[in-house]
């Protein structure tokens, strides 16, 4: 399967990753898909799970390269052991799919008629069916009503540690990803982008724009938490005008695309501050890029997301923080921004080989100021290495 | 509460609906969602519903002003019957939460806590729990795991109806955001957009940006599919250039906001051909055009769903072309983009007062091409109007 990564130590190289990108075309794709089909394939027939059952989220499209409409109608597929999966696709949403006899069956659904019901054939006599994780509480009510025998679980206790671990494509993916992302974070750190007396919705707009100009095909998020909203981990970007004196939390990402194929994900996390750094501050985010640096220099394939977690907390606590370091240390990346594996206190297991996720520790005093210093790292065996390269010392801009 | 709609047909009145705009303030909002918790709690009293828990989706912008981040950590709004709900929100996340006594308790989640045992803690002993509709289902699996013994239902069955009735500060809303749309369908209809020799994703990316700048917080979709891809009805905009002599089928929405609350949905098409008119073509479009029509003219409170769907279905039929309308004629809008009503055959409903709902047949011969024309309606006892105001006729640029 093309592309073929010799070093995940290339995923830090931009020119590297540029040159793999454009070697890939439509079969690698679909290449990528075979094999994941088969994974899937061989792992359901070792498990007591009968059907599974894909609908909305990123299981579907990293399996069969088509996304469903978050929409009322029902989009599904559907594979019971050893046999071709079923796509179930509204009528009117049939041409969008891009049709591939080795990976699925579709099945069109008219207006008007039940397709709970054609799931409902597809699953008839299934003892367990794992249905992926966001697929609407409505769909899976409805299944429920359809197949009132069967056993419910997600999906994801079969699929995670599949999506978990990434081919040579997706990492290429994630990469460029991370590599479009950078260079608006370069941008930031090098004073480039105006902030002083600007509000953060309008910097917020800013990034976005950049974001798209320098190659993302869609925002996901920017986030400009400034002066006290800095500390407000998922501030929303408001009217509050950016001050002299304020420190800026930008964390922003969005999807990396080609091909029309599904999508990857990027998110990067810079705090900056706006001319004088405020007091006591440079303690607290010396602090917090100590503990990022220590994270990263802790991944590799065996830790597990919480021994990680604890890697970064202990270090922030050390230095006199610990309270104010409220949410885990980070999330996996891929088709999703948001997946597992979690580097989080309640993840016993070993992140894997070639996961990729976030580092990203913060500290935030309420009211006051704060600060996050995020990249997405990828490990491999006994060591890991960071997508973004942007520079983590602090910026006065 | 104000604003004090005196007649919808001043919703097909720009100036009016700007200075009804302009009349809001955050008293207009508080005073609309302590109305509609009034009419939820009044509903749950006589409903045999226990639990309502609202996390997901729109019911809970709709019914607490908060939304809940599409993320895996859950937020919920948990209302039992006769007592004062609760808000249960990821720590990181409690600081964007506009907190308000009168219509919710906070209750904030730490990392590594579990939040499915405070619902379950919530909702203990409760015998029927309601769930929104788009609630993730691992939420959902969750949920009946920690209350095994309950019976659940969607929670639309009980809100619809509610949601379905706008109050007067959400019909100025909807109009406001309709308004802006159309200015973008003006300037389509009036050849400013231009088409011939660019791609489906170039005029799809200049709606878009032209949405914003007339004033949308968000733009939810841009459907540009021109020649054969305007017969297919959910068409992603591609790399196809426009060729003179194709049909283009536009179909654009997004979200309009003020006040950083809740925002309402736009949702237009219109359909357009470059130069010359093609073979057939306008023979299509006139049979569309009349169906759309007379469906227009036949919205009331008391149509059913499906009696409406038949107005545009019949007088499509009739022209010949009944196989090539492959979906409904039309869905509800409000905070959602697609909610109840739905203008279709499985729906026996009448649509009742101050509905709001789209009406968009449309004609689609495969490989060929296709037209649809849309505009938002609201019914008003024995008549409707149309938010929507830019001209239906056959514009060729």
């Amino acid at each position: 399967m093309k592309p073929v990564l010799s070093s995940i130590e290339l995923l830090a190289n931009p020119p590297a990753v540029e040159m793999l990108i454009s070697a890939l075309d439509e079969k690698s794709f679909r290449a990528a898909r075979y094999n994941r089909l088969e994974r899937v394939q061989r792992l359901l027939d070792q498990s007591d799970v009968d059907v599974l059952v894909l609908s909305l989220g990123a299981d579907l499209p990293w399996l069969s390269g088509y996304e469903a409409m978050p929409l009322e109608r029902l989009t599904a597929l559907v594979i019971s052991k050893g046999s071709l999966p079923t796509l179930i696709v509204p009528e009117l949403e049939a041409p969008r799919v891009r049709l591939d006899d080795e990976l699925f069956k579709l099945l069109v659904w008219r207006e008007g008629t039940d397709p709970y019901a054609l799931v409902a054939e597809l699953g008839a006599g299934a003892k367990t069916i794992a249905v992926s994780d966001r697929m609407w509480a409505r769909a899976l009510l409805e299944l429920q009503r359809n197949l009132p025998g069967a056993r419910w679980i997600s999906a994801s206790a079969l699929l995670a540690p599949l999506r978990g671990t990434k081919d040579d494509l997706e990492l290429v993916m994630l990469a460029r990803a991370a590599h479009i992302t950078d260079s608006v974070a370069f941008a930031l750190l090098d004073a480039e982008i105006p902030m002083a007396g600007l509000s953060e919705k309008h910097v917020s707009a800013d990034i976005s724009r950049r974001l798209i100009a320098a190659g993302l095909a869609r925002v996901n998020f920017a986030i400009v938490g400034s002066g006290p909203n800095s500390a407000s981990p998922h501030h929303e970007p408001g009217a509050r005008l950016i001050e002299v004196g304020d420190p800026v939390v930008c964390d922003f990402g969005g999807v990396y695309s080609i091909l029309d194929e599904p999508g990857y994900c990027s998110d990067i996390t810079r705090t900056v501050v706006v001319g004088e750094v405020p007091d006591g501050f440079m303690e607290l985010y010396d602090a917090l890029a100590l503990a990022q640096n220590a994270a990263r220099s802790a991944v590799s394939s065996f830790i597990s997301g919480q021994d990680l977690d604890r890697v970064a907390r202990a270090a922030i606590a050390e230095a006199g923080y610990g309270e104010f370091f409220i949410h885990r240390t980070g999330h996996g990346i891929g088709l999703e921004e948001h997946e597992e594996p979690y580097v989080a206190i309640d993840n016993s297991h070993a992140l894997g080989a070639r996961a990729a996720f976030s580092i990203e520790p913060g500290i935030y005093l309420p009211g006051r100021y704060g600060a996050r210093i995020e990249d997405i790292c990828v490990s491999d065996e006994d060591r890991g290495v960071s997508l973004n390269l942007a520079p983590r010392k602090l910026s006065a801009i």
